[in-house]
């Protein structure tokens, strides 16, 4: 797709809406020149952000509401309740094919539960799972589920790995991504049933993906696959170790720099190295986790995140509407019912 | 206890062994010179070691076996086939009450498995978890089970929470420490039927511990709370992971001092500093994985470390046998059971 690209966004979500929000689509639009914005909010308070950047006026439609969900929420509420919010409008704009993608910083619960509502789940994938991206030591890795399902089976999981590849081809564009299971050990007998059992499954014939095999927690940032799945408990548990630890490293590090003259004085002479480390490890350029499985393209960006964080969060949604994310995905779960099909049969003889 | 302590060693269990079990006997000895010594393994071996090291030969005692485990055999089979090797005869000498502690850099599994059969489960405690320390924001705290049990029940998480209690108090020294469940978010209805039920045990009356609540990945290196509960699973995988993310970070920082002459320049001055930080996040510092919930002290060592890693694996052993730990648990646990009784009373009528 090279053509018209139109991008829904919650310009109420998040911490500093709607000026991030709108910002951070002029950041976009930059990479992204044909690309249309629809904003749903408070219209006096996106046009004045609108008012400061002309390149980004012309492209620019926006639709009001008064009414937007806040983060203490739940998602039932939500649903039942906020069917004129900023958030909800954004996504229905999805479910009626105006816009290619939806984008919001809002409460996550309350966007997933909208999202699978009104865009529905796309057939043969049972649950949605969050993914998103992150450095490693060989460039960047996709995992999930971060965090959608605390318990998932055996199907869910060889679903994910579909799910991550089709993700990581479409939106890093890596060729034929290596996909691994996280688990306690590398050896077969290691795990639970659920990863045990998705382990025969995507070693078997007809596997949708090309199957490393198990990994453990220091291989995700080794990068030794290109997707690591798991399911939403343990993913949400490791990203967030993950961020705690390379805070608590960065924290340590700005201590040894300002403990004395010495160090500081060194650090004058490594600054820009060390820009280039910040700028590696940036949160920011993480931002953006994707719900996958859904009939239809759903980023969630960071609550407290800046324009700069919403635009690679808007980069993520976009490049997956411009590469065909959806079409992908329904021709690998065909084939993966077509590779199971024969199995059932001979399981049947 | 101040006077004598005996601590008994697998003498071949690890990568560089005998000489790091040795050599890291010698610099425990600094520090606890009461402590004596009896090595498990191939007695010319251990002798030339300890030849190098006349301050502690003479609180050594060496018993010679040629038999020991491999790092790739089945704990079934070290189990059977096990019963003259330097890590089964080191563990036998704290059934036997010849020594308070084991340690031993070997075969993990056939480690736990042996020291499961040979010392007992305590009374009161269903499974043994493993345990170990880590650095935090706040200075350090405790978690586990580490990968002893993939799946844990309600039951097991709260005995966890009063082995963590225990070890925290006697080899941190921290008088109340706080104890947290690992979970993917801090409200009550959050996770599985595990963790929450957990959670009301540990709110509830007489529960063993300071419980602090449910907290998330990122509270770990933080160090929101003293001791961090969860099931062997997770465990090993957040453990893992900020190993990972430690390991990656450091890579990176690497590269940032060695990418320009003006970075290498700032280096030199930060020098200094920065060795602190590597102290601080060095990995030796925090070796010794613990197995709680056994009628025994044992101790593991990480199989590639070095004799300072050792020498702290040792440390984690002769402290917990010096403060008390076991006789401590056996208090907590019929504390527990006491504070459980009257609440079946009441449920039953």
């Amino acid at each position: 797709m090279t053509g018209r690209i139109v991008i829904a966004l919650d310009a109420m979500g998040g911490e500093h809406a709607p000026e991030i929000v709108v910002k951070g689509a002029a950041i976009a639009q930059q990479r992204f020149p044909q690309a249309e914005f629809l904003f749903y909010g408070v219209e006096e308070r996106i046009r004045a952000c609108l008012a400061k950047l002309p390149a980004l006026a012309p492209r620019a439609i926006v639709h009001h509401t008064d009414e937007f969900i806040t983060d203490d929420v739940k998602p039932s509420v939500a649903l039942r309740g906020g069917r004129r919010s900023s958030m909800r409008l954004a996504i229905d704009a999805v479910a009626s094919g105006e816009a290619d993608c939806v984008v919001s910083a809002g409460n996550t619960g309350a966007l997933m539960g909208m999202a699978k509502f009104a865009l529905k789940m796309i057939p043969g994938i049972d649950r949605p799972a969050i993914a998103s991206f992150f450095p490693t030591q060989r460039g960047e890795s996709v995992m999930l589920d971060l965090g959608a399902n605390v318990h998932c089976d055996s199907e869910n999981l060889v679903q994910f790995a579909l799910l991550g590849d089709v993700f990581s081809r479409t939106v890093l564009g890596i060729a034929e991504p290596s996909v691994g299971l996280l688990n306690v050990g590398a050896e077969e007998q290691k795990g639970h049933d659920a990863v045990r059992g998705a382990a025969v499954r995507l070693r078997g014939p007809g596997a949708p993906v090309h199957f490393h095999g198990f990994i453990e927690g220091d291989d995700i940032a080794k990068g030794t696959v290109d997707v690591v799945v798991t399911d939403g408990f343990t993913g949400n548990v490791a990203l967030k170790t993950a961020e705690g630890t390379a805070r608590l490293f960065a924290e340590f590090l700005r201590a040894a720099f300002t403990n004395s003259w010495s160090a500081r004085f060194g650090y004058l002479f490594a600054y820009r190295s060390l820009a280039k480390l910040r700028k590696r490890m940036d949160p920011r350029r993480y931002n953006g986790a994707v719900f996958l499985g859904i009939q239809g393209i759903c980023v969630k960006s960071h609550g407290s995140t800046d324009e700069l964080g919403f635009a690679n969060a808007i980069g993520v949604a976009t490049d997956m509407a411009m590469n065909g994310f959806l079409d992908k995905v329904h021709e690998e779960v065909l084939q993966l019912a077509a590779a199971a099909a024969p199995d059932k049969t001979t399981a049947a003889l």
